[in-house]
């Protein structure tokens, strides 16, 4: 199979998504498959543009993840950072020696005039990622978090704070009027798509930020090609992050259903874990259930055949 | 002795001059000490404000200098350099991992509105740094050298070229409108000032760029305390770096005398190396001969009780 006998695109935010954005990416082939990044968590810090869902995809994809800490580069060094510290700096956020090329180039080529869709491009050729990766859009969004505490930032709330503060309302500042990049919209209504698959993303914090973009969720309502969405919750809970404590803050039952129902007007297929079956038992949308904890690389092999396998099976 | 009974500045380019600033800091009370460094070295490079003779002697002068180098930080690692390689990033002027925090927190903080000089100050108190040290201005001045191949960016000749191209001129960019750093025209009028102190820098490339600097070549000629120059020519030769070449290039003699007489309006007194005594001969300005190679920190403070001592001894 090659892109000629069509191809797949999946939306992905960080951790839990470039999982099995890596196992689609090995079992799919070089051409056939194109990655969307939520852009929702960017942000400036110590003047640096800082993309973590892209780095964590490109790291992920290219084999350089950190699986000890689930984030940044592997065998990384902080000589930075203890520098930085000695000269009064702020170290809230911890930006590891290797990782800080990939911030610093971005930013510079960002300010030289390129676009940041250009930049991840090169970026992931560079890497030996076969793969495409796409920013959602080449304008900013931001997501930002109204908590008990007031408006926060994402970064903000998610690392100053470790997600302590109790959540009621999100927004994606710069949305309503960011452009999607147009090979997303393009590959939406592409006659060669077999599949969208929506990662095992936090849908509040990964997937809605890409969502909010205009355009996007009527693309993926028209979308010729099934769109399948993967649970990230798993016997009720997350397997990381907020989205649990999200969903519980934001008034919705704690379950795989909820998941299903936020994506129920685009949705065609919903892949379930097996320990979710009674919550999933009454949705309107299709499911399938499966193993979807991804601990070994085969696991997540396994689980983008069983996306792939099951949306080729959806008749729209 | 406390800064109410004297005090002595310095003016210092990058790792010859940072020696004898280091030997000045360890022979002098705390608060005795004033250092100006030369900023026409400074550039921006991958979007980073750099300034390497502050950075010598930030690190040199807290014992973070690293002595194999003679230049960046001790214990020093690469890993930024090597994953920006992998991006396809520009890696012709190597920045360590924790020399880099430096940068980026300085480039943040000048972005921010605060001057190099207010920046620099708080990096060398939290460094544990007494003697003061500020850039001979806060404006920009450019170090650029006419070659057999045309007008180079100073790093640019000596860094990726290495020094190799023929000079012929050199101008400082800038230095026409650049305001001199008001503590340091301050200090050269005080009469508590009782030395003025030109480390072995090199003349053309370290000293030339701070004299260049509007009313700093006459507040030197008018300065109550004696103006000592130690030199940086051994033996007929430069210890490092390209001073030796460049007297050549530039058709003078290739030896001590030329550095005393380039200093000739304003110099009080000129520290040359005892293997020297043949070419200081016939100085118009009194000479004193010592051992001016600083290898142990010994030397070095050796050297600094020596040019105090002479300097004391000058009647202006």
């Amino acid at each position: 199979m090659s892109r000629q006998d069509g191809f797949v695109l999946a939306l992905s935010g960080g951790v839990g998504g470039a999982k099995l954005a890596l196992g689609l990416s090995r079992v799919l082939p070089a051409d056939a498959l194109t990655i969307v990044a939520n852009t929702g968590d960017d942000f400036e810090h110590l003047g640096l543009a800082i993309s973590p869902d892209l780095d964590t995809l490109l790291y992920t994809l290219s084999g350089q993840d950190n699986p000890e800490l689930g984030w940044g580069r592997r065998g990384e060094t902080w000589n930075f950072m203890a520098a930085l510290e000695a000269l009064g700096g702020d170290t809230w956020f911890r930006l590891g020696d290797g990782d800080l090329a990939t911030h610093v180039e971005r930013t510079r080529r960002l300010r030289a005039g390129e676009s940041l869709s250009a930049i991840s491009d090169d970026f992931r050729r560079r890497l030996g990622i076969a793969a495409r990766l796409l920013p959602m859009s080449d304008d900013k969004v931001r997501t930002r978090l109204r908590t008990e505490e007031g408006w926060l930032d994402f970064q903000d709330y998610f690392v100053r704070l470790r997600c302590a503060p109790v959540i009621c309302e999100l927004a994606f500042v710069g949305s309503e009027t960011a452009r999607p990049l147009p090979d997303f919209i393009a590959a939406l209504a592409d006659p060669l798509l077999s599949a969208v698959v929506i990662c095992p993303s936090n849908p509040f914090i990964s997937i809605d930020p890409i969502l909010a973009v205009p355009g996007i969720r009527a693309a993926l309502r028209d979308c010729p090609a099934p769109v399948v969405a993967v649970s990230p919750i798993i016997g009720g809970k997350a397997v990381k992050g907020p989205t649990a404590k999200m969903m519980g803050e934001l008034g919705m039952p704690v379950d795989a259903a909820t998941v299903a129902h936020h994506y129920c007007d685009f949705l065609d297929l919903y892949i379930a874990d097996e320990e979710d079956a009674a919550a999933v038992e009454c949705l309107d949308v299709p499911v399938v259930l499966a193993r979807t904890l991804m601990q070994s690389l085969a696991d997540r092999e396994e689980l983008a055949r069983t996306v792939l396998a099951a949306a080729a099976r959806v008749r729209k």
